[in-house]
């Protein structure tokens, strides 16, 4: 990619009653005029920025393609930073077709995807994370993903990052202080403790924002849940009945980072992910572990594990307790007993007692009859416990960030580790800044000794 | 629908960068304004027309929705001819109908279909024609169809109706005055073989408009093809191979009238429509009428009749010739020979010495094995005889437009019929009056007796 290129893309979606072609870079305006015949007064090079002017577009044979307004922007109040226009047509594809001919005929180069938000990154009007949550912002598709993804756009992240960083240079400038003068008796530097004391605060914030990633991803790709169960225990007739219960699909959106598309369901504002897991074979009353190692497998990336019994099977219970229940510790397992229109109170009754010590919710259904989904929706979203998200919440939901956070934290526990051992601050140094490089990561930006080094002389002038 | 309401609704596709929601009516700027923090400088009530103003679209409870673009226009120089915002969002469906709650909270209304263009009809901005050709040009998907479109929605054939609708009125003009100033043996008046040789000068545009359509349709909906022959000769074979060979699919498309969505393929630029026939079934050697009668009627539809024939049948050839041919007079008939791999060089003499005498092309093909298929693109491009269009050409393609030229054709048959047979003035009006009023339909005005006394006392003052 090549920033000096003026780049033009259809920016919407095809088959409404406006399109919108955007071009953007040196030639932009220049390009546009070049295709672009006002109806009336001046050319689009004389009109100021933030103004729309009606005109026609021409096809190089002189044909009128389209009746359009076009939005002039330059540099650098633009989206990317750059001179730009837009060009709203109608929304016929084959004129949004032509008019993007016209302008590749007359210099523009097809953008690649994403290519305006990363010119607005290298043109310094977003971080990395911001730009990353331009992509969220389009994708969202729920109150508590649209809030996530519109702070994070407009930097709330990227401002917690920036107070970290300044925590970090402010202890790595201490740390440098010690080294380069330790020679100088005169001068007094923060003693260890101190030093310990901030280094554990920073720790804090990282895990924090670490750990909130386990509730931002269940927001923003939705609650891992596992339906288990014996083959023909009705989990697809669950699933399917649930979809069709469904508030809202949420649709296969471009712009998330998910590989496989698995079924999602809204209840409530909360997203649930259901994940497929294999059924688990019986013969006569051995539980067969056909299966039921990839079915354990799968339910390791679950929060929610649904476990569905067929009521009225001749299983061995107590098996499939010893075989199910060890994977579910650190799991939200909810039982379900399915098929209870076809079985007798007798039977309801010994099904409770069976599972008596099992500490979970139980609950009676037919998947097929749609009897108990309501009690089973309330239940998933009880069980979610997702917390009430504000818009000013930092809640980190991507895992490229997740990762790098993860890496900071392993680093300032090394920090924290050096402080407390007392060991050389070169050491110390070194971890700080891996720390910061991690950090830097995420935004996208590069923390180098220039940044140090300004800090220290920035804060901590010694009247040289 | 009220036209003093201030209306909303989202504009482009759901799926894309950019997501544009337009406002229009008396309140459109006041209602956004109510919703729109400005980033910096002016409200934007403040703002002149054709600006774009960048801010932030609050929730009511304060949370921001979105970062957007706001373009002003200011009655009657916008689309409608009203007041009206665009608003530019992030393409998130989640954000684009929360920016509707809050616009619909606010005192906007969700439009109707089309309101927006019917206001500019209503607001005088284009006429009935005119609003009818955005659909289209909204629906055009080729070069023809979208000259077509673009020429109506420009006013070209609302200029050529005009240039009609003068003439209309100076005849009328000329009649009424004949009526009025009859006593007044000073006046001369039009001699009636003048009055005819005007009435057909205005017979021959009318009808040349009405006879365009048969092009206008099948360019706008494709050239209608019919595939017949035996039930198992290969037509769907056909089809599919055909369609499989597709340069461009012509979709489905809202905005157009067609009520059955039929199989359509574009070659070099030329939409074909595929009817769907029943097969013509064969018991020995008789034709059995079963799906016969439906087959004919299908064909009546069609321009060009794909003829398939099994070249490895043993069916009575002169039989279906006698049944089918009949059907073929006023159509554009090809042969086709199909399975022509499975038989050899003699039989293949033997098929054309059958139909020999058919004044029709041949082609022998194997839709199975795809051989000939492009040879038979060439030939339907061939039959089907399209002319160039260019965009100044006045072509029908409205079918609401069509009936209203046949309607108006009929009345001006009466004029002259009227004036020939020299019938009274009185009977001679009446008939213009109806064919003004035709016309009138299309652009969706009404020529009254106003517009006639008008256009009397504006050209013929006679010194009163």
């Amino acid at each position: 990619m090549n920033n000096t290129d003026t780049i033009c893309a259809i920016a919407t979606a095809q088959g409404g009653a406006i399109g919108v072609i955007r071009v953007s870079g040196p030639e932009a305006i220049l390009i546009t005029s070049s295709i672009f015949t006002p109806i009336s007064g001046q050319s689009l090079d004389e009109r100021k920025p933030y103004t729309l002017t009606f005109g026609k577009i021409l096809s190089s044979e002189g044909e009128i393609i389209d009746e359009v307004l076009v939005s002039v922007f330059r540099a650098p109040h633009s989206y990317t930073g750059e001179d730009s226009t837009e060009i709203s047509c109608h929304g016929s594809s084959y004129i949004l077709q032509q008019v993007m001919r016209r302008l590749i005929e007359c210099g523009c180069r097809l953008a690649e995807p994403g290519e305006y938000t990363q010119r607005a990154f290298l043109n310094g009007k977003m971080d990395l994370s911001q730009a990353e949550a331009v992509a969220d912002v389009i994708a969202s598709s729920s109150a508590a993903t649209h809030r996530l993804a519109m702070n994070q756009m407009r930097g709330g992240f990227s401002q917690e990052l920036s107070a970290l960083r300044d925590k970090l240079l402010h202890l790595t400038s201490l740390m440098e202080l010690e080294l380069d003068f330790s020679d100088h008796e005169e001068l007094e530097f923060a003693d260890r403790s101190e030093l310990s004391q901030i280094a554990n605060e920073i720790e804090q914030v990282i895990r924090r924002l670490a750990q909130s990633f386990s509730v931002g991803n269940a927001i923003k790709n939705g609650v891992p849940v596992a339906i288990i169960g014996e083959t023909n225990a009705g989990k697809s007739t669950l699933l399917n009945a649930l979809l069709n219960e469904e508030k809202a699909i949420v649709s296969d959106i471009h712009g998330t980072t998910r590989d496989v598309i698995e079924d999602t369901i809204n209840f409530c504002g909360i997203t649930f992910r259901f994940i497929d897991t294999a059924g688990i074979r019986q013969t006569t009353d051995v539980v067969e572990s056909i299966g039921i190692e990839r079915t354990f497998q799968k339910m390791s990336q679950a929060d929610i594990v649904l476990w569905m019994i067929d009521s009225d099977s001749e299983v061995d219970m107590e098996g499939l307790k010893d075989e199910i229940l060890p994977h579910c510790e650190d799991k939200n397992l909810i039982i379900l007993f399915n098929k209870s229109d076809k079985v007798s109170t007798e039977r309801c009754d010994t099904l409770r007692q069976v599972f008596a010590e099992v500490d979970a919710p139980k609950l009676f259904l037919s998947a097929k009859q749609r009897q108990g989904m309501e009690e089973l929706e309330a239940l998933l979203v009880e069980t979610a416990a997702l917390p009430e998200i504000s818009q000013n919440d930092v809640i980190v939901t991507n895992i490229r960030h997740y990762e790098a956070l993860v890496r900071a934290l392993e680093s300032i526990h090394r920090v924290q580790d050096g402080l407390l051992m007392n060991l050389s601050g070169d050491f110390v140094s070194q971890d700080l800044r891996e720390c910061l490089s991690h950090l830097a990561e995420i935004v996208g930006g590069a923390f180098d000794v220039e940044d140090v080094l300004g800090n220290i002389f920035r804060h901590f002038c010694i009247g040289k």
